[in-house]
């Protein structure tokens, strides 16, 4: 460790009690889920336990122009929580209270590092939910959620991380504490502060509290799990479920190399018994009638589904709710995260089959179909070598800008982190960009916070 | 008018076709519909046609240092839309056309000057609705909608208007023409510049199309209007409605003086049968199963309800759906559009109540219920002169410090304007104020968006 960098590790230690230096503690701390390109250490890694503790440690930070990577579970796969050169991490892993749950007012007032499912399990008892939940929700923190501005399952129906985020207590790049947004549900006054900060990938403040609405467990859920013969069909479903005036609270579509990878984890034969598999939830007081109309849907496209009330959905949406399907991305396998119009998304899976073709890799799909938000992952195997990863880079281009072509985003819920900055110049004019290089300057002059990140 | 700004009209003229000086044109564009504090006539008034004509108008604005105050329709009620010394108008009113209905896509595309009802009218034989439903919807525009960050009694279930625009184009201070947010549902490349575009008071820039986010019209409606003694047990069944675990899509709560307001213009008995009103739409496949769960609830509280299916409840739903029940605000009649928590709604009431003896004005109130968004109007009888206006002021004054109090803010969904700057301090730290200031100087340094404005 470069010894320059002692007098800002002193000034801190003295100011925050937990800081960790040790080897293995800052290799465990610098990275997330995503590949990593330029692989660094931090200098030391904060457990910040209080308010105060982050407050100091932006203060030192911003003395020394260290750069400072806001770290929750490190569940994120977009590099966004990778370590820079010369930095150190925050930790708020221990910032995991929930301060409170206003039964009444439908809220809950949780520290940063509050895991998704600890908040669902704590509100569950009032009939509650908080609603997002990024597949990650057992390890995923709160923090983290907003501020990659995280989708999940459910928000086909509910809506992503933003919509349920009322007010944030964040931390300044200086040290200065700031609340915005406010307890109520509506609120206009000034400009969307909050808004600004979810999603922002810990680049414009550390958010030390947040205030979310909750949304009411359903008393009844209804699961459907239709297999089709191929995707086109699968997604023609989709549609077919819009057209009857149905909002299913999930909406997944699985493609035949996710149900191998499903058969082959837990034994099941799904892929034996077709080529794409939609998995629909529906909730509320109307969902035996939605489940009723789904059905009749599905059944006019040649799905097969199970009897009613089997279980088997259910088990399905579990199995595809607690994992991403394919852990950790590395150099040989990167799971993609694109969102297109709803009407696009069969050309564009045809389109991906295409390039996985040409560029010789392989490809599988699951797509958060109510939102047209699909999660391509290629891959390679990795006793080709390098040699591969040529071709592997070519084939994401590729399917980035199939996916702009077709009217979509590059990042429909992952956020831009490190991995997709490549590919943001494509989607956003320059002007644009300057414009979110003026507003980062703004919240922190010396650029300290996750540099090099998100804009 | 000032000599000195001739070169700049001339230039304006010559750039834009449709620009009005005359007198009585400058005067019916001079304000909106709150309550004028300090009044001023614009120099001009540019009706533009084409995102061109806005370009032009703002680089030569600019280059001017002329004001620029944009409008839709004008129905605002926080004086946002007001001229201010030496500005000019830019009405939006003439870019209405509806760019693209996209059906499978639940998307429109529209101008800013496309009003409310007309997008809905267009989209319903689709199947379809545009959620966002201020009761101005006959006259509002999608445009001032989206600057003001619109309610309406539809967002108790749909949200407000930030959760329906996905993208927007943005002419900003200097001409220039950007492009922000994603014509799918989710996405999260970089910060959220829609978001904060989006109830931004036309001080960042004019948006010059939008791309918005359609819903499924309801293929059942069921309403229900529940006549109570008095406004505590109305809003004790909007708690009940929770419990029950039913999300209305409306749920507006009426006093005893808004009751006798509708008596008196549609000669109905309300007032006759209780002292509350509490109307509730459910909508979605389970809208029946809905009913009968919100009857039973409110059943249990003494709610006198007509037989099911009557067409009253819908009938009044209606009535209060298209007018604020005011008119427009006056000396001496304000109104207000605080927002509380939902459990502070009857505290809150009482002390407006309070208020309103102390001071010796008169109040009514309607509420959006399901959100905590009241709107209280005080006023006093016109026959008593300035000398009343001192007693107005701080019933308003007291009424807004006790919203705040509540843990509330001081505006639900109409906006800061110029009418509530006097309040923002109160909600707001100066550093929060300081940071919007700052985000205003990146987008417009030299100040000629709709200044002291909102922030
Ligand atoms: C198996 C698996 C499934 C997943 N499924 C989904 C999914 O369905 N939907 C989805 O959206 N994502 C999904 N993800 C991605 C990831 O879980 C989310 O992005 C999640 O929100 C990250 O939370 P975290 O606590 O792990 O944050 P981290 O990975 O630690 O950090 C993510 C970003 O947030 C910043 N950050 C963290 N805490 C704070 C804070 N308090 N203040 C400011 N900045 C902060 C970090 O600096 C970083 O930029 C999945 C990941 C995995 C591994
Ligand atoms: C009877 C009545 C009922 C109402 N009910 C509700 C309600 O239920 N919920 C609610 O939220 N509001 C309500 N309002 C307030 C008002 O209708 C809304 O604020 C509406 O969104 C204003 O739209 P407008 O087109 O009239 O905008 P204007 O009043 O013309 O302008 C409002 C603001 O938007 C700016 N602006 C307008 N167009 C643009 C543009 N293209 N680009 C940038 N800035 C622009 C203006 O500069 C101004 O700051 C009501 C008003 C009345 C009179």
């Amino acid at each position: 460790m470069p010894t320059l960098v002692s007098p800002f590790l002193d000034d801190l230690s003295a100011a925050v009690g937990r800081v960790a230096t040790d080897e293995a503690t800052c290799a465990a701390y610098s990275r997330d889920n995503a590949h990593v390109v330029d692989p660094q250490v931090p200098h030391a890694v904060v457990f910040a336990e209080s308010v105060e503790d982050v407050q100091a440690t932006l203060r030192i930070a911003n003395m020394h122009r260290v750069p400072v990577i806001a770290r929750g579970a490190g569940t994120g796969v977009s590099g966004a929580a990778h370590a820079v050169k010369g930095c150190i991490v925050l930790s708020l892993e221990r910032m995991n209270r929930i301060l409170a749950i206003r039964v009444e007012d439908e809220v809950a007032v949780v520290e940063p590092g509050v895991v998704n499912a600890d908040l669902n399990a704590a509100v569950e008892p009032y009939g509650l939910m908080y609603a997002p939940d990024p597949a990650s929700f057992r390890q995923a923190t709160i923090g983290g959620n907003v501020a990659t501005n995280a989708g999940g399952l459910r928000c086909a129906k509910y809506g992503v991380t933003r919509d349920s985020v009322l007010a944030l207590e964040v931390v300044l790049a200086d040290g200065r504490l700031i609340r915005v947004g406010r307890d109520t549900f509506k609120g206009v006054a000034g400009y969307d502060l909050t808004g600004l900060f979810v999603g922002s990938e810990g680049t414009l403040g550390i958010v030390v509290s947040a205030t979310v609405r909750l949304r009411y467990l359903s008393p009844e859920l209804r699961s459907v799990a239709a297999v089709f013969p191929d995707i086109a069909t699968a997604a023609a479903g989709v549609m077919a479920i819009a057209r009857a005036r149905v909002q299913p609270a999930i909406m997944e579509l699985l493609d035949s190399g996710t149900m191998e990878v499903i058969d082959a984890i837990h034994g099941s034969n799904l892929r034996a018994r077709g080529g794409a598999l939609l998995l629909v939830r529906l909730d509320g007081h109307g969902a035996r009638i939605e489940e009723a109309l789904v059905r009749q849907a599905l059944a006019g496209l040649g799905a097969q589904m199970g009897p009613e009330d089997d279980g088997e959905a259910e088990l399905l949406i579990e199995m595809r709710r607690s994992s991403r399907g394919d852990g950790q991305d590395d150099a040989y396998r990167v799971g993609e995260d694109v969102a297109v119009p709803r009407s696009r998304m069969v050309p564009y899976m045809h389109t991906l089959e295409r390039i996985a073709e040409r560029q010789r890799v392989r490809l599988r799909i699951v797509a958060h179909a109510g939102d047209g938000n699909l999660h391509p992952t290629f891959w390679l195997d990795p006793r080709e070598g390098e040699a591969g990863l040529g071709r592997l880079d070519a084939a994401l281009d590729e399917s980035v800008r199939a996916a702009l072509d077709a009217g979509g985003t590059i990042t429909g819920e992952h956020g831009v982190g490190q991995y997709k900055l490549r590919w943001l110049g494509w989607e956003q004019q320059p002007e644009v960009r300057e414009l979110q290089h003026q507003i980062k300057a703004v919240f922190d002059p010396n650029g300290i916070l996750n540099p090099e990140k998100a804009i």
